[in-house]
């Protein structure tokens, strides 16, 4: 039934590298692999992703924006977690729901058990088997982001400062399901962590 | 605190007509009115509607429709309907909710409790004065459609009907809220209906 890995982290740690070089990895060492993205995993999530993204002189409401957010997962789900699992492929990918509790619950503030919900309906049982956490503070993440930042990332430092806490702490909950990296390392030491994860648990 | 009136049916009924017909005569009676739809009564909403009528050649969860609607809807109320509602105007939607739980729950059958709270979370509590309910067979409704069919129209004449059905029992269980419209009429005589029905409750 396949093998599905997430990365997680706030903006600028370094996850959407992680998760591509890990795909790259595979691919060379001959595994079904498929490499994707929340939001925007689809053709309509992408359309999705564009208006989460996008600046708008209008109010977005934190609880519009969750919406968003389970819509593209849900379709995220059905049209590529769920079938490329059947069919035995390892996916990666660069987020996944613990995203939403971060930013949605721990950074807007909406209340946990509606986030969970959401999470749990949409989702269907369907779970990473492991989820790399890249930890770092929000300063030195910060640092890195040398593009214009987009809707999100142009919050408050002090929002990126409590979704890096609600991370930590949703990884604290969940000990098993992951690995929390130092996400200030060069990235060829942080990919030798996450291939001896895997190695560890007979992934690869 | 303003006035919120909302049209409801299946495609075809003619509720639009009836909406801008309303609109301009509370225009020309000099009150302060505003006439907007569901989904797209924002800009970002526009995107969103987009969105949801396209063909896709990707699966469409039922579950994603609600959540774009939901957010939508958010998006809608803390834009347009609650500020001009607060400076006392009327405002005329083109579908609100009752469409949400006739397509979503008896239309696609996604359970009533959870379309009902999501409906109940996104309004915080926000209904309509008044929904007119046009009222009128697939049939029939089907043949005034002489453009291309959207993604919604496009669904089976079944699926439809069960729309039907499902508003009239949504109207059913809040008579006080809700006058059911004869959509078979002439559109000046279904307008002198909605006219009386305001008369009637001294909005006009």
């Amino acid at each position: 039934m396949g093998f599905f890995i997430t990365f997680e982290g706030i903006e600028g740690c370094g996850k959407t590298t992680q998760a591509k070089k890990l795909y790259e990895y595979l691919n060379m060492l001959g595994f079904k692999t498929h490499l994707t993205k929340e939001p925007g995993g689809t053709l309509i999530g992408s359309e999705i992703r564009r208006i989460l993204l996008s600046q708008w002189e209008e109010k977005f409401p934190p609880i519009a924006e969750l919406l968003l957010y389970e819509a593209d997962r849900s379709i995220h789900i059905n049209n590529v977690i769920k079938p490329l699992l059947q069919q035995d492929y390892i996916v990666v990918s660069d987020r996944f729901y613990d995203s939403t509790t971060a930013y949605q619950h721990y950074g807007r503030g909406i209340d946990y058990n509606f986030v969970d919900f959401l999470n749990k309906t949409v989702t269907e049982g369907l779970k990473p088997d492991i989820t790399f956490l890249l930890d770092i503070s929000v300063e030195e993440a910060f640092k890195r982001l040398d593009r214009k930042k987009d809707r999100i990332e142009n919050e408050s430092l002090d929002f990126h400062r409590k979704v890096r806490e609600g991370f930590l702490i949703i990884a604290e909950k969940e000990k098993d399901r992951f690995i929390i990296l130092d996400a200030t390392k060069s990235p060829d030491d942080i990919f030798q962590e996450v291939l001896k994860a895997l190695k560890e648990r007979k992934v690869i």
